[in-house]
């Protein structure tokens, strides 16, 4: 087994990372817990049901079963309310567990509802797709959407372990590896170019989902959020070239409709016109920009932008939440494997924007 | 301005304390907020709205009202929400400040509000009545009720400075001056029996409000409450002696209904029912009861409970949320200044109950 250890100054946890951990998620409770309670959504049941309520049944303790709709349209109000409801229907105290086993909606909402639930009790993340976790395992990032925006209510709040098993990867679609993969890439890109190397020539092992690959690249993508996390846990700065490729990824997002692309997608298509702007004004080298090209290809995500037209563009990157008073704001690349934020003139974007879109008219 | 300051491994803020401090709350928002969301009721509106307007106006940022009803009966996630939309629909962004002016509930919700929004921004306390000054300005328990239990959904959230105002206390009812004393009495009993003693002398100057007086006890209440929470910020073990007087007050509250008594008032009768159970079981002398007797009627609050009958009261305190594994627990006294934790077998209650019992001959 694989342990990688998150420091902030919120708390201490370990990651596991382990083929097959889902069997053993038993070991992950604490055993002066006096409850369980399970949040999930009915896709993660049918294909993991039988291991994660055996491992569960084996510590002896009561567990309630808190299943959930799936899809980011529930990571609602109403959805962390029916956790609290059932929570206190049961009567769970505050030495109860709260194990949320699924993907990014099942983990926020259900570390939400530990942070608030009798104002905190532990939580233990059981990410169960790639992009789950390569990236929401660290961070302690939890939120619920709000009509007027995505994550807008929520908390800092760490679990006290995740349990990550490689193996639940093999149900998910294709199209979803391929996404996560484009934030694995991305580690690479921000903070550790020996990284990105690997990637480039692991790209297919990845995409089969080899075990020892695909394990490595958890492992090292957890310990680089980490490095970067810890040292700014509550996003002041540094954290926010974590978001490279995001600025044009939301963009491409919201200009075709949210769930037209994934959005690991749409970040590999950002990172390649995040790469395109570094070379206008960072020097990156073109070859480099061609590297960076190629392995968004190589694990499966597209490297052309929509048409969206410029002005549309920047009005949709002028919209982006991690915008400050309207100014454009990107992270960019010297080099591979160094990233920084730059306030940018939209000006710079038409060059890459006609090298990047599909139809390469826009504006 | 007497200035305590709070230390806890969540935060580190200043409680400021000073007649006409209202006026000068400017002076409390932090240069780089960018916007300023006032939480508060229509009562205290009615009150001090104009110098609390006219202060916030003087930092020349934009003022959002969030205008709440009055009472524990709306301290819900509906009202939660309604802070929520109106932040989001004004566009409020993680640098703004909400600064919550009320009392318990207001500060309870505006706290949550503060700790959920883009998952965390700052806050600013200003309590208006005697029981949040000396109570809910430290320990930064924020909370919203839930339909199954009181408090059940929050956090621990500490604000970034509490402004106090004795001088707001001018317009609140003989009654709940009297409940608040109860709260700051206690302080003294459980931790510095000096002070214990400086509450008997000056029980008269404190009800009515003599300015120096009610300065005092306002800020002393806050230096001992600060320095148990301190040493024990998320409710493991010390923090428990806060309760005393608290099985008792639950259970009196509860069995006439929630609303008859105040709480400071059932507070200030139970820490009398707990000293006559801190006689029985740790030889608390007979003297220094009937010394807690005279204070707790000197400041105005009951001292002879209602005959609930022995059976009801033994199931009312073990319904207390803080009671584990149905057995009761109480805070008891050695001596004046001088409280902690102990498991009681329910029999011991009788001869308390008959000696504090309005028709002494329940059960």
């Amino acid at each position: 087994m694989t342990i990688v250890r998150v420091t902030t100054p919120g708390g201490d946890y370990p990651i596991h990372i382990e083929q097959g951990r889902l069997q053993h998620l038993s070991e992950a409770v604490p055993a002066d817990a006096t409850a369980i309670a399970l949040v999930t959504n009915p896709v993660v049941l049918e294909h993991y049901g039988e291991p994660v309520r055996s491992a569960l049944a084996r510590t002896g303790k009561p567990v309630t079963e808190v299943i959930l709709p799936d899809g980011e349209a529930h990571k609602t109000w109403q959805s962390l309310n029916k956790i609290f409801d059932q929570l206190l229907q049961v009567g769970l105290d505050r030495k109860s567990v709260l194990v949320a086993v699924g993907g990014g909606v099942i983990g926020d909402m259900g570390g939400f509802a530990a942070a608030c639930y009798m104002r905190g009790i532990r939580f233990i993340q059981v990410p169960t797709t790639l992009l789950a976790q390569v990236d929401s395992s660290v961070g302690g990032k939890t939120a619920i959407n709000h009509p007027l925006g995505k994550n807008m209510i929520g908390a800092f709040y760490q679990p006290i372990s995740v349990q990550i098993d490689p193996a639940v990867l093999a149900t998910l679609p294709p199209r979803e590896i391929s996404a996560g993969l484009a934030e694995v890439v991305k580690y690479g890109l921000i903070i550790d170019a020996e990284f990105f190397d690997w990637c480039e020539s692991n790209a297919q092992a990845l995409r089969r989902l080899d075990p020892e690959a695909i394990t490595y690249a958890i492992r090292r993508s957890c310990e680089l959020k980490a490095r970067v996390v810890s040292l700014d846990e509550r996003e002041s700065g540094l954290r926010a070239i974590l978001n490279l490729g995001h600025t044009f990824g939301h963009a491409i997002e919201a200009g075709l409709g949210y769930g037209q692309w994934l959005h690991g997608e749409a970040v590999g298509c950002g990172m390649v016109q995040a790469a395109e702007l570094s070379a206008e004004l960072l020097g990156l080298p073109r070859q480099d920009v061609d590297r960076v090209r190629r392995v968004v290809e190589a694990i499966g995500c597209p490297t052309e932008a929509p048409d969206l037209g410029y002005e549309r563009w920047v009005e949709l990157m002028g919209h982006d939440k991690k915008a400050e008073g309207g100014t454009l704001r990107f992270v960019l690349m010297s080099r591979i494997g160094d990233a920084q934020c730059l306030e940018v003139d939209p000006a710079a974007l038409r060059p890459v924007l006609a090298r990047t879109t599909a139809v390469a008219k826009g504006g």
